[in-house]
């Protein structure tokens, strides 16, 4: 394998660096993403992937790696993780380069119609034949503060990550919340605001019961309040965010001062940056047709959870075999005079090459 | 399992035993056919399975089960055999019952539609909801003499295989081609018949050279005739088959007596009996849509090889991938009033259930 890790892959991006050039680079890291590398692979190209996790996988390493799965074929029971181990070995043939730890951000179409631009948020870029988004549930998104005007305030007065703590210095700030995240920031940022306020839909909070109780003590204190109720409407002058009107659950409203609003509602997956590449969407899902397994725009295609077609599951197994058919679509686009055989793997020349069999 | 021999099988067969009922009958228990009773396994159905030959396992185990297979995801290499090991290792907690050693011959629509009437070579009747066939390249069938009114007299006076060699006593014989098969049969055959003439299309035999050398023994001593060439047309008087015309490597025309043919070319792959279902053809292959891979006829499914579809490929992987979209389609026949929710097998209390895990 070229490169597994993020690290080793910053050391090729940067704004001077030229392009990386590509057959076909893959969006996405996890059991399908990894098996097109073998399915191009075997079709004679070499692929590059991109993920916003630090580590190949996807869902199985990052969130229930001792999991068994017991829907693989010939496989009556594998863990989640060893999945993943047996489909990097079975690609390691095939010399993956990995980026890591970054998610792919623009997707341009080249003038000349020869294939895509791409960008990744390490500053990466690539100039690939063709593009394939094998990105599962998407990528993980903050939960938005859905009331009118609030999309307008992100960023600047609304934020759903602290990016610098000092912008908070003096303020009026409201936190939205009843987890870690929420509860840690409310101890952590209480002293530098001007006031601060914690805002949770319910009574219960899921932080740690410690943080909790040093929150109700400064509470108590008058050093902060807590409130529960949800946010209805913001309220704004020339412009500028200056309050919150809030509903408790007896259905009183309430009014709350806020320069800045801090929400951590979780994260929920969602398409991301996807969306904005131009491609026909159904809800969270890329629409793609059955034979190849291509979006609406032609030469970028989508396998696993992420497409959608009639009588789509969302197995991993038909994820495989969608990888299987795209890559012998893609063939036909990167080398469109080349005939493509269908050739069993045991009498396959390229797989006893590459394996060193005779 | 229930059952995994013909005999086994067998004790249930015969014309008075009432028929067995089942959701689905799996035609063919190659790697598909095996996975296809996991998919319906994990929905809750049951099934039986039907194959002309004595083991599980298709061609895997029949033609070529030693060889390695690179291409089934996360197992970089396994056995043909091995898979097909694995596979009924899956599929064992959902106790499917083979009928092997026999081929399905009828499939008859049941008045009421509710499904279907089936009957093997072995005399066992099924009434099933739904068939699947997951046939491969379909059973192996003989290659056919295919000259002018050469159908009109199979089973009369062209045949191929020796049901009863009483019927050739004192008769013409010719026997065509230059296999094992060619060879045994014509020394065996030979003194009981009035006369006996090999043809075969080259000069080269493929049988054992003894028995080739046995057979040109007879021909120097004038006790049969050995003829090197192509049936071009049969004679006949009455209806009834007198000889054959034969072109030879030169060019010349001879006319050979025929009272009785015997056709030894060896076996093809072919639909067989699947062939005179009444669903509609392509070839040698059955077109199915790409959301349930159901045939023409609704209710008989056909996933693996043996169907067609735009972008079809003959992977092992693509036959997986299409039995788990079948099953779904098969429950929703079986069970039209069930609501089927996706699970994955990690959490399903089936599977927990099934394995006797917790």
């Amino acid at each position: 394998m070229t490169a597994t890790d993020a690290q080793s892959t910053n050391t090729a991006q940067g704004e001077s660096a030229a392009p990386i050039e590509t057959d076909c680079l893959i969006v996405g890291a996890g059991p399908c993403g990894l098996f097109q590398v073998f399915e191009l692979g075997l079709l004679g190209l070499k692929a590059h992937l991109v993920d916003a996790l630090r580590n190949p996988g996807g869902q199985c390493t990052e969130l229930y790696p001792d999991k068994p799965i017991y829907d693989i074929p010939a496989l009556p029971v594998v863990g989640a993780q060893e999945l993943i181990d047996r489909l990097m070995e079975q690609i390691a043939p095939f010399d993956p380069t990995f980026h890591l730890g970054q998610e792919v951000q623009a997707v341009e179409p080249l003038e000349d119609g020869a294939g895509f631009r791409v960008q990744t948020s390490a500053g990466t870029r690539f100039l690939a034949k063709t593009v394939i988004i094998a990105g599962g549930v998407g990528s993980f998104q903050p939960r938005k503060l859905r009331v009118d005007g609030a999309e307008r305030f992100e960023g600047t007065q609304v934020h759903y990550k602290v990016a610098n703590p000092e912008q908070y210095e003096g303020k009026h700030l409201v936190i939205l919340g009843g987890g870690d995240s929420a509860l840690d920031w409310t101890l952590e940022l209480r002293e530098r605001a001007a006031s601060m306020t914690l805002i949770h839909r319910r009574e219960e909070y899921r932080a740690q019961p410690a943080s909790v109780a040093r929150m109700q003590g400064h509470c108590a204190a008058g050093e902060m309040r807590s409130l529960i109720g949800s946010v209805t409407a913001l309220r704004e002058r020339d412009g500028v965010l200056t309050g919150l009107e809030v509903r408790d659950l007896q259905g009183e409203m309430h009014e709350v001062n806020a320069d800045q609003v801090l929400v951590f509602w979780g994260l929920r997956p969602a398409l991301g940056p996807i969306a904005d590449w131009g491609l026909n969407l159904h809800r969270n899902t890329i629409p793609v047709d059955t034979e190849k397994f291509q979006t609406s725009t032609p030469g970028i295609f989508a396998v696993g959870d992420i497409n959608q077609y009639p009588g789509k599951k969302k197995l991993i197994l038909s994820g495989f075999h969608e990888a299987a058919l795209a890559a012998f679509a893609i063939k036909a686009i990167v080398a469109p005079d080349e005939k493509i055989r269908l050739q069993y793997t045991t009498t396959s020349p390229l797989m006893q090459e590459r394996l060193g069999v005779k």
